[in-house]
C-alpha cells in the first residue's frame, strides 16, 4: 500500500531538475559573499517581492526570528495573531533569543487581525510598558486553513501600524499560495510591508532554505544576526541551486495544489458528522466526529497520514507528491476506517 | 481646595508610627544577611502566607519578576491573564530579562482565569513549542476592578496547573485586600500555591517594599537573581521596620478603604450616563460619558486624581489618606465637572 | 570583646542626623515623580558629578547595570578590567538581563587599563564581531586595592573610546573616596565620562541606595530600565533623605578613614612574613603567610572580622565605624593570632 | 593568473564524488526526523566521537551555540580561551541569545589554557558570582596557527573540569587535522569531553555542515535548540549526502595540507625580516614586515589570497584546493611583492 502523505507541503521531495541544478551549481564562500548561485538567489527574490534584498537562510523559523530581531530592541514587544506559527510553533525564540516579549491579538478565521484590537494593543508611552515596535501578519495563513489574505488588508495593516510607528513583517512562508489563489504577483501582496520571508522547501518543493527581503539596511543587520545564529552556511549555492529552480518553476503549479485541496475537502464532507472548511490554498482543516488523535493513528494505519490541530481538529495538506488519484484514494480509504470503528 | 488622589494606594505616606519604627530600627547589612529587622520581616510574611521562607524586595515588579525567573528556564513560557499587571505593567521584564514567553488568557470580568482555557494553553511535547512551566494568577486582581479570588479558585487553579506539572505564581500586591473582603486569612489564600509576593506600600501604608514567599530553595535561588538584578540592598532595615509596622497594624483597617470603595462606587452611579462597576476591594472601575481622558484631566482641574485604564474606563482607588468625607467631596466635584461640562 | 568589622565600608549604620532626616523626610510617590526628597537627592548627585540628570537606584550593581544596558543594545561587547567588580561581583547581569558580552583586558595595579590594549580590544567592523560599543572604568578600584584613579587617566581613556565610537561608563561606588586622595572635586574626575554611578551605603553611610548619573537623555532610558527590573520605589524619599545627609554631610570625612587605613597596613607590615599593600583610600589588601581563609577565621574568632580575596590575599576596609583606636587593637588581636598559630 | 587562495580552507568546493552523492541522496523530512541520509550521517559522526548521539546544523558557530547553550542555564558562566573561536569570532551569541557570561583565559602558544587559571577562574558558591557550569576547548586551535591539542591535555582538563562540577565542550571545528597530525583517532581525542562539534565544510570539504556530538540526552536538548534558533532544515539529506562522503573519503588526505604547510611556511621563511610561525597541521601564522593589512592587499593584487590575524599577523591555510606547485607559486609571488615595495 502506497502512503497517501498528508502532513505537510514540507514533506515534498526535490525534483529530477533540481537535483540537476544542484550537481551543476556554481559555487563560493558565502559567509565571505562569494557564492554566486546564492548570490542570484537573493536577487532573484528581491526582485520577487519587490524589496531592496534579500537573504538565504536554512529555514522559516530563522527568517522570521531575523526579522523579528533586527526591527526590535532588547525589551520591546510585537504584536501578532494568537494562531500565528510565530507564536504557535517557533519554540518562544523571539524572547529567548532577542529578549523581545509578543502581544496576541484573535486571529480571525481568515488569517486577518482586527484592525482595531491591533491599534488598541499598541502601547502608550509609559514607563510602565514595553515599546512596541513591530506588528507581524501571515500570509497564506497556515493555521487559520491556509486563508490568503489581500493585498488590500495587508496595506490597511500597514497603514495602521505604521501610524503608530510600527514597521510590519510578512511571514510569507507560503505567499506563493498567497499569490496563485489571489491570482496576484507576490510583489503586491509584499508592498505594504517592511520585511517579507518566503519558504522555498513547502510546496515549492526545494529541499532547504527560506528568504528573508526587505531594506539593504535591514538585510545588512539580519545578515549579522544570521551569522550570530549560526546560519552562515559556507557553499550554499548547492542548495540555493534547487531554490532557483523552484521559484522559476514551481509556484505556477501551486494552483493544482489548490484544486487538489478542493477535491480532498468536498470528498471530506461526505463524510457523516465531518466538519470541513471549505480551502483557499492548499491546506484542509477538518473536524472529525470524535477524538482528532484517535483518527489521525486510524488513518495512517490505513496509510493516510494527517496531523492534529487541537484536540478536535485535523489538517491536511497537498503538495507536488500527492495526485487527484491519491486525493480518491484518501477520502475512499478515510471512509472506511470510519465506518470500521 | 485640598487634592483628593485617587490615582493608587500607592501613593500612601507612612505613619508617624512607621516613621518611629524606622527612627528606631536596628540595623545590619542584609547583602551579608546581617540585617535583623530584615530578617524579622521576612519571617514574619512566610508566616503570614504559610510559606517556608520571605525575601524582602524593593518592589512589586521585582518580585514577581524574580518569582518567573526563579522557576522557568530561559526558552520557557508562562501562562497568564491579559488584565494581569505582569502583562500589562511590568515592561515586558520576564521575556527582556529572563528569556520568557508570555502566553495569555482573557481574564474573566471576576480576576480568573477560565481553567479549561489555562489546560488548552499548556504545550505539549513538541520540538516547535517552548516548555510551559509557570502559570500566573493575580489577587485581588487589579486591572479587573480589584477582584477578590477565592481561595477555592486558587486551589481548583492550581490543581489544574499541577497536573500539567506547571508551578504556580500568585501577585499578591493587594492580597491583604483580598482576605479583608474575602474575610478568610492571607495564609488560605496562599496555601495552593508554589510562590506569592505581597507589596507593603499600597493598601498598607509602608513607604518601599514587597515580600517574595515560598519554599526555601526557591527564595534562595531568588535572593540570588534579587541581587543580580540589583535589589540587594544594605542597611533596608530601616524601610522594612515600617514593613513589620504594615504587616502588624494595617491590615484590619483595609475593611475601610473597601466601604469608602462601595460608598464613591454608589455616589458615581448617580451620575448620569456613567457605569460603574460593583466593587469588591478598594478599586473602582467606571466608564463615564465621553473621553475618559478629558475627563480625568477636568477632574484633576477640579481637584480629584483619577487614572484612564485604556480609552473609556477610569480607575479610583480608595486608601488610608482619604476619609468618607472625602469621598462625598470627591462625589460632588465629579457631578460639577460633568454638569458644567 | 567587642568585634571590629573591616570586611566592608558598605556595613556601616546610618548616623543620628540621618535616622532624624529619614524621620522627618517629605515624600510622594516616585514612580509618579513625586518624591521631593528624591528628586532633591538626584538634583544634589547631577551637581555634584556634573551631569544633567542623576536616578535614585536601590544598589550600585543596579546602578551599573542599567548603564550598561542604556548604553548598548543587545548582543553589543563592553570592555571592562579583569578585577573590575562589574565583572567580577555583580553575577552576571550584563550577560543574563541584557545579551551583552564581557571583555575583559588585565586591570594594572593602579585600576586603570592599558590604554593600547583598550584599542586592541576594539572590534573591527565584521560580520563575526559583537559590536565594541561601552569602556567601564572604576574609581576608587576596590579589587586593585582602593586605588583612586586620576582626573588625567579618565579623560585619556575616554579620549580612546570616543575615538572608536565608545561611550564610557564609570563604576564610582566609591567616587568621593578617589577625590579625598586626590584632592580634587567629584565632578572633575566624572567630567570625561558619559555615565557615573556612586553610592551612598559605603563610606557615606547611608542605608540604602546609589545615584546614576548622566545626559537627561541617557537617565530616562535608564529610568525605564530600572522599572523593568524592578527598582522603581514608591516613597523613597524617606531612604534618599539620609542619601541627601550622606553627600551633604559625609564627604569630608573620609580622609579618615584614609587615615586608618594607612595606620593599618603600617601595623599589619610588621608582621613577619605578611606582604602589606600600600593603601591609597580606606582599602587594605595584604597576603598573609599561609592560608587566607583560615587566617580570616580565625582573626573572626580574635573579633576582627576580614573578607577573603582570592586564595591567597585579604582585604580591609576601614570606615566610620572604626576608629584608630580600634586599628591598634585589630592589629594586636592579629598579631597573637599569628604568633598563637 | 590563477588565483591561490589561502585564506581559509573554508572556500574548498564539494568533490564531484560529492556531487554526485547528493545527486543521488535519498532525502525526507528531516524536522519529523525522517531523512535517512541526515540520520546516517548524524549516527556516523557519533560513532567516529565515540558518543552516543550526533546532530547535524548548518554550521559550527550553531554546533557551539547549541553547546553552550544546552549545557549552562541562562545567567551562568562559561570559561575558555581568549584566542578561542567562540570568544572572537560568534558574534557574542552565548551572551546575546544565551544571557551566559565568558570568562577567558590567556591561551597557550600551543592552544592549551594553563590548569591552575582554569581552577582559578571557577566561580565560588557566593550570591555576588555566576554559576561556572562549562568549560570550552579547540582542536585544532584556528588562532594559535592551527596548533593540535593532546588527548592527554585534553584529559587533564576534562578532569580539572570535572573535579569542579564543570561540563567540557570542544570546539573540534578542525579536530579531524587533529587527528591526522596526533597520529591518533578522533574518538580517542574526544573522549575526555561532553560534547563536541566538527566541520565538514572546511578541510573536508563538503559544501555545508557541522555536528555536534554528546550523549542522547544532550543532543536531545541541543536538537529542540536547533530549531529554536532555526537550524531545523527540511531535505538536508541532500547536502548531508556530501558530509558522509567527506567523513568517509576526506580525512585522510589531510597530511597533504599539512605537508603544504610546513612547505609554505619553510617557503615565507626565507623572506627577510619576516617571523613565521611552525605549522602543525593546515595554518601557517606569519608576521611580515610593516603593517599586515598593507601586506594582504598586495598579496591580493598578486594573485595570493591571505588573511590579517589582528594588526601585524597574517594567517595562510593549506586545503584541498591548492597544490604544492601552488606552494612554491604562491612563495615566490610573494617574495617579488615584498621586493618591488
Amino acid at each position: 500500500m502506497n502512503i497517501i502523505d498528508l502532513r505537510s507541503d514540507t514533506i515534498t521531495h526535490p525534483t529530477t531538475d533540481m537535483r540537476q541544478a544542484m550537481f551543476e551549481a556554481e559555487v563560493g564562500d558565502d559567509v565571505f559573499g562569494e557564492d554566486p548561485t546564492v548570490n542570484r538567489l537573493e536577487e532573484l527574490s528581491a526582485a520577487m517581492t519587490g524589496k531592496e534584498a534579500g537573504l538565504y537562510t536554512p529555514s522559516g523559523t530563522m527568517s522570521n526570528l531575523l526579522a523579528v530581531l533586527a526591527q526590535t530592541r532588547h525589551g520591546d514587544e510585537i504584536i501578532l495573531g494568537d494562531r500565528s506559527h510565530i507564536f504557535l510553533n517557533e519554540g518562544g525564540g523571539a524572547a529567548a533569543f532577542g529578549g523581545v516579549s509578543l502581544r496576541t491579538i484573535p486571529n480571525n478565521a481568515d488569517g486577518t487581525l482586527n484592525l482595531e484590537l491591533v491599534e488598541q494593543a499598541v502601547r502608550g508611552k509609559n514607563i510602565h510598558y514595553p515599546v512596541s515596535t513591530l506588528l507581524c501578519l501571515e500570509n497564506t495563513h497556515n493555521f487559520c486553513g491556509g486563508a490568503a489574505v489581500s493585498a488590500a488588508y495587508t496595506a490597511a495593516a500597514a497603514e495602521t501600524a505604521g501610524r503608530h510607528g510600527l514597521k510590519v513583517h510578512l511571514d510569507g512562508a507560503r505567499i506563493f499560495n498567497a499569490a496563485a489563489a489571489l491570482k496576484v504577483p507576490v510583489r503586491e501582496l509584499c508592498a505594504p510591508v517592511d520585511s517579507v520571508c518566503l519558504c522555498l522547501s513547502k510546496g515549492l518543493s526545494a529541499p532547504v532554505g527560506s528568504l528573508l527581503c526587505g531594506s539593504s539596511e535591514f538585510i545588512s543587520r539580519a545578515r549579522k544576526l544570521r551569522k550570530m545564529a549560526g546560519g552562515g552556511m559556507r557553499q550554499a549555492g548547492i542548495i540555493a541551486a534547487a531554490g532557483i529552480n523552484a521559484l522559476e518553476t514551481m509556484t505556477e503549479r501551486l494552483a493544482d495544489d489548490h484544486d487538489h485541496a478542493r477535491q480532498l475537502a468536498e470528498g471530506l464532507a461526505t463524510i457523516p458528522g465531518w466538519t470541513v472548511e471549505t480551502p483557499q490554498t492548499n491546506i484542509v482543516m477538518f473536524t472529525p466526529r470524535g477524538d482528532a488523535e484517535e483518527l489521525v493513528n486510524r488513518a495512517a494505519a490505513a496509510g493516510v497520514r494527517l496531523i492534529t490541530i487541537g484536540p478536535s481538529q485535523v489538517r491536511a495538506v497537498t503538495h507536488r507528491m500527492v495526485t487527484a488519484a491519491d486525493i480518491t484514494e484518501a477520502v475512499e480509504r478515510l471512509k472506511k476506517v470510519v465506518e470500521n470503528r
